[in-house]
């Protein structure tokens, strides 16, 4: 996997990405995502085609760099006072967001047959860092924690499965018990 | 979801069918991807272009139609005598055709943005079966299963979700933990 140059923060290469991923949302916003094309992204965000063939190389990559960004998490997850609260609350947020229908969509460009897959793996990073958080509160607590790794494999992976593959989420009840399952026996 | 026509087999509609997935297949073993047009797919398949249009709509849906064929199992899983046994072989040899780099493309063309999201489901559908599958045997042995739903949360789900996020499959021992922790507390 090819890792991107670092952006300078305010650097002329991160106002143009700041720019065009703007133009992006707002096109997305107005139009069926089949329809847009680079050359009405140059025209939105104010840049040369060129510049967009040149940094992203295809539509779907660029598109799954705008889907990844809408999907970084925008506050730390809550604090319940347990790691079993904590879980279901996060769970359940997380299960929200993917399942409505700008979230599939995001997902579905972020696992685009043409991206790099860099996204996708950016995906999963916005995942563990909120796993490794909870991990620590529960740590601080003195609650023991299955781990990061676990929580992931029990019950990130089955929510994120389902809304893919059956376009729908898990009930409440179920995240309830995906939890359950996850921090069972570890007292 | 739309579900379309039921084809009747050997009808004239089916030999059009099987005649562009093969075209589709042809192309994919010489070609990259991104390079493929409907144009092409008429020309291998002999058949005019707005056939493919009336059918598919779009090339993405027909790609994934393609992919999810080319994901439906060959045979069904092996009995190694123990559901154990028999979990863990097939777990092993779907994290492989998953995590192939063909496996991966077809994932990937199944849960494509454009895609009805009918090829995905129909994914899910295929794994149920080899599951139901498994659970019967167990039954039949005397052996006791958690059920399709349970194993495709905890062995399943996380094989393909590190597959589609991280771009690798689980080693065999995680395959092993997996399976294990699915079967846990139920002797």
């Amino acid at each position: 996997m090819v890792r991107k140059e670092q952006l300078r923060p305010g650097g002329r290469s991160a106002r143009v990405q700041a720019s065009v991923h703007q133009a992006v949302r707002a096109l997305l916003a107005r139009h069926d995502r089949a329809e847009i094309t680079f050359p009405m992204i140059a025209t939105e965000a104010g840049v040369t085609p060129s510049t967009l063939y040149r940094r992203w190389g295809e539509l779907s990559e660029l598109l799954a760099d705008v889907a990844v960004e809408r999907l970084r998490p925008d506050t730390p997850p809550t604090d319940t006072g347990t790691l079993r609260g904590d879980l279901e609350a996060w769970a359940e947020q997380i299960a929200d967001e993917y399942a409505s229908t700008p979230g599939q969509a995001m997902l579905r460009d972020v696992l685009a047959a043409n991206a790099s897959g860099e996204q996708a793996f950016q995906c999963c990073v916005y995942l563990r860092e909120a796993l490794d958080t909870l991990t620590l509160r529960a740590q601080l607590r003195g609650e023991f924690s299955p781990g990061t790794e676990s929580l992931i494999d029990g019950v990130m992976a089955p929510i994120i499965y389902r809304i893919l593959f059956l376009g729908a989420r898990p009930d409440e009840a179920h995240v309830k018990a995906l939890v359950s399952k996850a921090l069972h026996g570890l007292a």
